[in-house]
């Protein structure tokens, strides 16, 4: 790696590192880490079939909950089905272009029917079997995005495909109990990507006790540094129609309006259809 | 790597792969990923703190749903707080003891300020919102497992700690609306630590449509193949005094008995209490 962590962390952060970090050893996948970035263009290449079934065990190496194993994953060749699951989302083409795509699924369960084999039955709909598989599907996510990354291979999770739950359900013949947590596009990066600047760490790492008093002088700048590297165009300011339009756009005001619009309001009702209590 | 995949693969799933993965350009990353195992026992050597705040930053540059950034990271540095996190947990020295121990944060309340500041005003205590928030700090939690273990460092995730919340959110200042998902505990290994054999990917793969009917013949192999590798004493069977002594015990034995026994029944509680509706 030619990069010192530095540079990677200034881009990341914005932030400039003591000098302790010069004495640190230089690991190639800490510094892909880094650097890393979404991909959502993909060259015509195909990705061996081999290389998707072996970074899906890479994924399934993943930690996981009690040893519990609440991840499955689910490959989507049939072209039909792919195309159901990427019409109701025309603003994200690569659902349906991306040379791969996987469905992450939490997976509550294979537990419950351990539990029913083995005479002890118990109901894993209630929020703990929910949640430990929920958790268990995203680590198995990252750990795909991060085998693939080091791969050369690119990727774009879709949280979005939960807002369909219902679609994503019937496509896909999800029994009660086995839920979407993300779909993930795969294949050879097209183009650079874009490097998505992160909080600064004043708010995201913590000592001994959580503290956000610098909450709003720290996202000011945040915002600012964001704006600097990519400004928003005033047309692309999200639902001006209900919002207007800020002076001052950016990350915080973007993201306030994105959370105020209630988008994945499908989730918990075919949750509660599909055998989860959440009690 | 000198150890090609079949290997790897046959030692987590017990399976033989097809030819066309010898032909698959053998990457570094993911040959480690394979072979990953978690580690509870440390050497008695510090992890420079420059490494623990760059695997931080390593971590925070995991994948965020809709770019929300709902993860925090807490270091415990305070002993008389880590002996109280540790306390609960006596069967688990290796919580008290480790020489770096991390709390990963669901962060809900972050994105709920940034409304408030923008005049936004919305409730990020529904299902959404903690179950975002939840999945990024468990994609946080992963890739810091991914980037310490390139390092060299080994890992051990602490979900128990949540079976404790009330104690958590006290002794971490937790406000409403952030909730710990998992402990991390993390050092340089003192032994080789333990292969966590996987399910058969017949049950955690599938394509197109998801498929368990083959769940009784697939798990009674996979006990067979655990218990061959590291069989179970008959002192080590959970909790005889409820569910008796069994004559064939394995994987699926054990994890029937440990989800029937209710743990984390103190989280969902303690959630509502502490701003979540999960409406």
């Amino acid at each position: 790696m030619s990069t010192p962590y530095a540079d990677l962390v200034r881009d990341r952060f914005g932030e400039a590192p003591g000098p302790a970090w010069a004495e640190l050893p230089e690991v190639e996948a800490i510094g892909r880490i880094l650097a890393r970035r979404t991909h959502r263009a993909y060259q015509d290449r195909p990705v061996p079939d081999a290389l998707v079934s072996l970074l899906c065990r890479a994924a399934l190496s993943a930690s996981a909950k009690s040893d519990f194993q609440q991840a499955s994953i689910l490959l989507v060749r049939d072209t039909a089905k792919r195309a159901a699951l990427a019409a109701p989302f025309p603003a994200m083409p690569w659902i349906g272009a991306a040379p791969v795509f996987l469905v992450f699924l939490g997976d509550a369960r294979r537990l419950e029917r351990l539990g029913a084999l083995r005479g002890h039955p118990q109901d894993n709909g209630i929020l703990e079997g929910f949640f430990n598989a929920a958790v268990d599907a995203a680590l198995a996510l990252q750990t795909f995005i991060l085998a693939a990354e080091s791969a050369g291979l690119g990727c774009c999770p879709i949280s979005v495909l939960r807002n369909e739950a219902p679609l994503v359900g019937e496509v896909l013949g999800l029994p009660d109990k086995v839920f979407p947590v993300a779909g993930l596009c795969v294949g050879w990066p097209a183009s650079e990507g874009h490097l998505s600047m992160r909080l600064p760490t004043a708010l995201t790492m913590h000592v001994d006790r959580y503290d956000d008093a610098a909450l709003e002088t720290a996202i000011a700048d945040y915002d600012a540094q964001r704006e600097a590297r990519h400004p928003t165009p005033r047309d692309k300011q999200r639902a001006p129609s209900r919002f207007g339009y800020a002076e001052r756009y950016g990350w915080s005001e973007d993201k306030a309006r994105q959370s105020a619009q209630g988008e994945g309001a499908a989730f918990p009702p075919w949750l509660r259809d599909h055998g989860f209590t959440l009690g």
